[in-house]
């Protein structure tokens, strides 16, 4: 065979996206071809000026195409509390789930001194910053389960008592509508332990 | 809110996909904001550039962005048959599945007169003249089994008969490791009416 056909290209093109197979990638192709051009263009345009401006906010370093986010420029916000979580993809979970208004910071990580990830990498310096410019009454920490989400709920929590701030864990336990039996065995012991009188 | 931000546009252009709910365009944008910018960028390209340049073929009329495709252009293959499909995935399809390495026609729909289409929307003019050229000796129907896919595929036997061109239809029945059981009753019926000798 000779270079790849332009259809070719573009299944392969497609499979950059996550979840997507070489048979969905077909699929997305020919759908596109046949019968969404305009949808088409409109991604190609999009995806070209999203890949090329947006970048990380220089208050909390979640994703924005502009200096500071949405939510840090937003001033009828509360000021006093910073949740810390990991990724952007928490920023949005919390907007879109619970009635969280106060500010964020986004650590793009967490600890992991053997891949050379530590408090510089997440942003700390920047938190510690905002810790001690003396608004901030309460951080809630918002970090993975994982070991290294604990390591580093931890060591932000040393960081905010040590300014005399108060930091707070979100509640981790048995999901809503989850059944018992279903549950792993991590998440109902730690459900147990963090039992609360009723 | 102001005019949506990049990331959300971003979310958006992605739902154009098939099969692309809003969770699951949340979790493309971001990964390609994140793990994957060459990707995008590469994705946006081609996009680009298979919406504008990708047409249809001048003999086959399946999707290429020449003139005549591959398959019409490759000396290689027998030109003494023609498989008749509704669609350029059908195409791929045969391509993939099968050792066929004769010649295609796309009729990029089925004969619907109540829609309009109707022997030129398919291009069985152009097919007529392939089948004029004197060098098809059997036109293989791929048509679907739809009831418009049968009205189309016997319109083009009748077209091939009056050459006297021989014209076959794919065979119909329990698909391979297909429990009887689960097989719905037309294509039950019809494996039985199509039995052949053992």
């Amino acid at each position: 065979m000779a270079a790849p056909s332009l259809l070719d290209q573009l299944i392969e093109a497609l499979r950059c996206l996550p979840g997507v197979g070489p048979r969905s990638a077909q699929r997305m192709a020919l759908h596109l071809l046949e019968r969404d051009r305009p949808g088409g263009e409109r991604l190609s345009r999009v995806v070209h000026e999203a890949m090329a401006r947006i970048g990380h906010c220089s208050v909390c370093r979640t994703l924005t195409e502009h200096e500071t986010c949405a939510v840090c420029s937003d001033t009828a916000r509360r000021r006093d509390l910073v949740c810390v979580v990991e990724a952007p993809a928490d920023v949005l979970a919390v907007e879109q789930a619970t009635g969280f208004r106060g500010q964020y910071h986004v650590l793009l990580g967490h600890l992991s001194p053997l891949d050379g990830i530590g408090p510089e990498e997440l942003g700390l310096d920047r938190l510690e910053a905002r810790l001690d410019g003396g608004e901030i009454r309460e951080v809630i920490l918002a970090t993975g389960t994982t070991a290294e989400g604990e390591v580093t709920a931890h060591y932000i929590s040393e960081m905010a008592r040590s300014r005399g701030i108060r930091s707070t864990r979100i509640a981790h336990g048995v999901p809503l509508g989850g059944e018992l039996e279903y549950v792993d065995r991590g998440t109902l012991s730690h459900a147990f332990e963090g039992r609360r009188e009723y």
